[in-house]
């Protein structure tokens, strides 16, 4: 089944966001318009949003509270990619140019604080106290995150608990909040959305390890972007350190530098895949899948249990 | 009478502003805790910290809960400038180096990112949604001010409005919010707190274009980094769009581009200062001050409006 399918049942909510983001990121400025609707328009998952909104069945659904949980959440989440790809200096994102490569680093700066501040006063909707702390100590961990991984970039010695940190971080945090403040939007009481949080932060380890596994295993076509991307620009992710544990492959890791050639980076994507580095990343994935599975039986019936069950599982096996 | 002296009756409170504000950005990451203390050790003057103060003191003046707001809003103003090195490709800020020029880009657009994040986090103490909105607003003007910056560098051709709207995004509006947030976390009711930004908003104005000229005017010991900077980073300011007015001037002025020797652009600064431009320019600047005293006559007495009205005043014939 594809993930769309999944959730088909909140597709009528959904267009209501994608008209929300698009309205939201409207701006007197034409470039900024234009900059920020970018990226948006290449698509992407909206992942946070149907977290958002599925965790939101937990309690008073009310779309009109939740959609702006929903766009500010993916709102974040886009600001945070805009600028990524200015650290990682990505020319590809999602099949299409990059908002630096297609405009430049100071445009996709601040395009990346334009997308950020709008979603901050979309979520000034939200009556509540703890719902913007929770965002807040969010985004100041999203940031250490990201300053961590250009500090540890082409670090090779680093080990599992500095990656596992980091994608936390990166990416389960974010969704462990789209889950939580979901809920804290539909009024669910605090001993069930500290576990729908708990339900998303495994589910987003267990999806960028997927991620991390994709970017050797997946096409250019099935990426968006050449695999070996994250290699090449040394983010060194699970697939890698389990790799290193065999000496001769990671005698050829530690070569891995920017301007390798293609050829090059390619005759070491394929080393690692020949490994078992990919099988045993999948296995930590699983592990943490699992987790989330059983944190999600704790939950109350409903629909969306059903769907987030589905989604986790889905997760474990995608292939973009 | 300097600045400081001013308002010396808010130096403890000031002093454990400073303690707050070194406090606020200690973080689990040295790279990010060094980058983050670089510019805020560099000094400044915390004008906002002490506007946030002195609003204050129209209701229930709390330290506790002012300094929250007071440091939330150096904060934002710190991120901003950091991330501001980035676009004018600044080596000097307050007599230091930037911390683009001390580390790299990539570095100084995630710590700005962080301080920004940081700052809301201490904002969340402010259980008043109001100010979060008016907040998370000014912070979208904001942005919009820097890519409008961005797009209108070089532009020899603009009028004084887009000069005027420009340095509102840029300077009076964060201003104008420093008054207000800090009457609103004093409690101070609606109709004053309007006239508290109001006010902010007239210094904020004069205190930009005097920015602006003192960039012509000033030394680079005075200044911290060297005169001309604005023009030859192609930012258009007040003098030059006088200046501009005498056809000759005019020519030169167009010439000017990113990569002309310090002689050079020299040569352009001492044509603007012998011109009428800056007497001009501060004419202009003395109008948004006196609507600024105007406005102040408006509010009710305290100590506070003779400081506000001292420093409105100090910000007319500063020299830094």
């Amino acid at each position: 089944m594809k993930l769309k399918m999944m959730y088909s049942f909140l597709n009528s909510d959904l267009n209501i966001i994608e008209k929300e983001l698009k309205k939201a990121i409207q701006s007197k400025s034409p470039l900024l318009r234009q900059a920020s609707l970018h990226l948006l328009q290449a698509g992407g998952k909206r992942i946070r949003p149907v977290f958002v909104l599925l965790a939101g069945r937990f309690g008073q659904y009310d779309i009109h509270v939740l959609k702006n949980v929903a766009v500010a959440l993916e709102l974040i989440h886009t600001a945070s990619l805009v600028h990524d790809d200015v650290i990682d200096d990505a020319e590809l994102r999602r099949g299409e140019l990059t908002v630096k490569a297609k405009w430049d680093n100071r445009i996709a700066m601040y395009t990346g604080d334009y997308i950020f501040a709008r979603s901050l006063e979309l979520m000034t909707v939200i009556d509540n106290v703890q719902a913007h702390k929770i965002l807040s100590n969010t985004i100041v961990e999203v940031c250490i995150g990201e300053i961590e991984q250009i500090k540890d970039k082409y670090k090779f010695d680093q080990n599992l608990r500095t990656y596992l940190r980091r994608i936390k971080r990166k990416t389960a945090l974010l969704i462990a909040v789209s889950c939580q403040l979901g809920a804290i939007a539909a009024g669910v009481e605090e001993e069930i959305h500290k576990k729908i949080y708990k339900f998303g932060y495994f589910v987003g380890m267990a999806f960028q390890i997927t991620d991390d596994v994709l970017d050797f295993t997946g096409t250019e076509k099935e990426l968006g972007k050449p695999a070996g991307g994250d290699l090449l620009q040394g983010n060194i992710t699970l697939p890698v350190l389990f790799a290193r544990e065999n000496p001769s492959i990671r005698a050829e890791i530690e070569k891995v530098h920017e301007k390798m050639t293609k050829k090059e980076i390619n005759q070491v994507i394929s080393l690692i895949k020949t490994s078992d580095a990919i099988e045993k990343s999948l296995k930590i994935s699983d592990r943490y899948l699992t987790k989330a599975l059983a944190v999600l039986e704790e939950l109350p019936p409903n629909k969306a249990k059903k769907t987030l069950r589905d989604i986790a599982k889905f997760i474990g096996r995608r292939k973009y």
